[in-house]
């Protein structure tokens, strides 16, 4: 059983709630806890032996706590998952196949793709696939489809799985810290279009990859995870491109891993990750 | 302030720990705890603001431990070392410039070498230097005269920084694990000598070091800290050797600022190690 | 077009090849070189501008060489391949994917697993999978069997991509430096089974993977590609399996690129990697 | 012996060196290439067995080459270098170390300092240490007193270890492509004052350093090399400068070796390096 904290800080939070644990004979197995000292703020996961009460146990560990706390207890052990795509497939390849085999630590609802390119590799999972056009359509008509087909599935995340429209921020609103995006270059460096492009000209010897939630301001939303892989003069913008596919496979797979655990907390355009 | 502990594990010692701290209106700025359940050992290190009673500390902590707890608390501030060296400079240059600037965690009392060869560095910082020569007389005189010699320091760790000479199970057993040593491999590939003379025919693409403490079986100590290096089919031995400089400084490095912030605990011949 | 080439070393060799190429007027796109002084051998991979005449060029490159030289022009660009497999799906899901979208550099022919499980996947990639059960036959027949389908197919290479039975060097020996395995652990440490239980009793920060040739001895081929990832104590056994099945994927798919993309040379249990 | 070769791409360039040096019966012990195609500029770097006639050679290869060719035969094997240091010990530290070792690739001339805290380490390596203070002088004045020291050491590189002074464009003018820098960040990220500061508020995973070329504009110089380690939400931003230490020294000593192997070459604000 999985809990998960997040409040204002003071003396004694740990000894407290650790006690609340303690009484109901519940062996903790990890306990990671964290602090913000300049932003007063205290978080706290705890994987404690299964209980047949959780109810009773959020009671008791809320009395314990100050009237800010937000207190998980048990978060949906299976999250579920909308995916929107474009045209690439090497996240979403990744995603079905660890989603076919009960390793996602999630449950993939839909994939919605504006283009038609993926449905192919969905419906060889028996995944729901749902082609929403951006062309001839406004930006607000657009997403209020997707919106629809989303809200449909009551899914805990949406997942950009290489997604290549820009949200708008009423889009986002809708959503608030549960989409995930993967950007391809290690934030913040080369924000915005053609990342590789601008990596290859600036001749760094480095590129990498960024899971983050999606706020209101593109490519600024709380970093959940990066990674980056080497280059050399050798690379071709191609080749960064084709490198880059697959360190974005990898730190997207990551993030969401760490999500769908409830390693993530969000605050301040930061993430806290108990990883 | 820094407080450790090790003891058999049973529900509630989180919670009853962080109590007593608490009762002493002392804030908790990291804790981290782990349960080996197989063991059935508990390990917690817990960092709170400074205060002016650790002994009554100590005593109320005691109390909520059983009985085999071992507890330190505000473990010495400022680690005693001394380094046994041999010919090789690269670990012994790194930590001197450390110590010399405090940025160790440690302070060096002295160098032991069995070869003259690393007396002028130890001299440019004005770092007593011992030389032991290991020549013309047994394997116990040449320890005995180490041992006398080191503790005459009355160290906390005696560092094998390069020292290429192989330690008796009598000599290691006065320091039990208190010694540590940077072994140039990434243990347990390549035990013994010339692993990288061994790396390169075996044609690996990884080169590593591991920093662990000495126990009486060569090379099997309890590890702290690994770290490896690509290299490919243009490195000879001597490149090998050359980059394995290089992270054996490294993974030394860090192996020493962990166990002198106190955040390694030895049990089973293995370590936690809260990073 | 690629040019590889392997043979015993001698003054004049690189200008004499880059002389031939540059009669033909064909422009050198890259050239990797490298000499084992002490084995006398020479190894080169050229890329060159496309022409019509790669025979005629073999020709003349080999009118410049020693006689023991291996010569191949435009090694077959799309290599064929059959993989072998058991139950575990992380290594042949990556490969079906990359099969799928083309981005493997080799058309993976038929799957053979000696278990059904990854029968499924297979189907859903109209891939053709063959079980051949192992149980209740002779290691002879179940090789002779195996053989049998492998032969049917023709392929460049066999990926054992988890399969779980050791081979006999009777079997290897049929396809000498064209069977490709993934092992869980950075050979040469933990050597055989349960690398990673032997990992995590051993209490090592970290584990790895080694894609390499198979040869008669067990896990002592040469080694294509290594790499590993960060553990600590919190890892159960469990969690090593399951970190380490990344790393696998990983490393087995960047080892497959490698080769098919003609980039490793293989003698004396070594290989040459141009990468 | 070392040979490196820039000019405009032709075809047949390889094969008509190599000829040349073949003539020689020079054996080469490695060659490495590399051709800019958008560019059309081909760079080549070669180590060939010692010889009696460098002269010779150099005109011998200049004839097979564009006329535009820069072609340097055995660059000057021990380079000789100044370097420039405000209050960080790091960097220097370790390249004084290196250099009192014989083991930095060049010889350290002398150390300029804006102020007189690291005196005391070059002293203690009986290395010149010149402070010249930027403190009540023009800028021109004080980089004109910096100047003059550096000329009068004629040396082939100037090496920024955490030089703290943004140095005008005609400063640097006097040395193109010679000033080595360090920079607390993996560029393009974090350019300019405070990184790490900037980081942390950021939130990344993430941080680096990049050793690069000094051009006019402030950390727009060619990139030689970075690196990064992870860091996370339990970093503050001291601890982030201390780790950035570690990894700036590891930069620009990978950097600086590089260099004074004659392993990087420059063009476009970007460098090819053969490692």
């Amino acid at each position: 059983m999985i809990i998960v904290i997040q409040c204002s800080d003071r003396v004694g939070l740990v000894g407290a709630i650790a006690s609340v644990v303690a009484k109901q004979q519940l062996n903790i197995i990890s306990m990671r806890e964290h602090v913000d000292q300049t932003a007063n703020l205290f978080f706290m996961r705890l994987e404690v032996e299964e209980t047949g009460a959780p109810a009773t146990l959020e009671t008791q560990i809320r009395t314990v706590l100050p009237a800010d706390a937000m207190v998980v207890i048990n978060p949906s052990p299976q999250k579920k998952v909308v995916v929107l795509v474009t045209k690439e497939h090497h996240c979403l390849g990744d995603i079905l196949i660890r989603n076919f085999y009960n390793t996602l630590g999630a449950k993939v609802l839909g994939v919605i793709g504006n283009h038609p390119d993926l449905e192919d590799i969905c419906r060889r999972f028996d995944m729901p696939f749902s082609l929403v056009s951006h062309q001839e359509k406004s930006k607000e008509e657009f997403e209020q489809q997707i919106t629809t087909i989303i809200t449909s599935y009551q899914p805990d995340y949406v997942v950009l799985a290489k997604f290549m429209r820009i949200l708008s921020p009423q889009f986002v609103a809708q959503f608030p810290m549960r989409i995930i995006n993967i950007h391809h270059s290690f934030l913040p460096a080369f924000i915005g279009a053609s990342p590789y492009k601008q990596a290859f000209e600036r001749g760094v010897k480095l590129i990498g990859a960024t899971a983050h939630f999606v706020s209101n301001q593109l490519d600024e939303g709380p970093i959940i995870a990066q990674q980056i892989i080497p280059v050399n003069h050798s690379y071709t913008v191609a080749d960064m491109v084709k490198a880059g596919k697959e360190i974005e496979t990898a730190v997207l797979a990551n993030a969401l891993k760490l999500v769908f655990e409830d390693r993530v907390f969000v605050y301040n355009n930061k993430t806290v990750v108990f990883d």
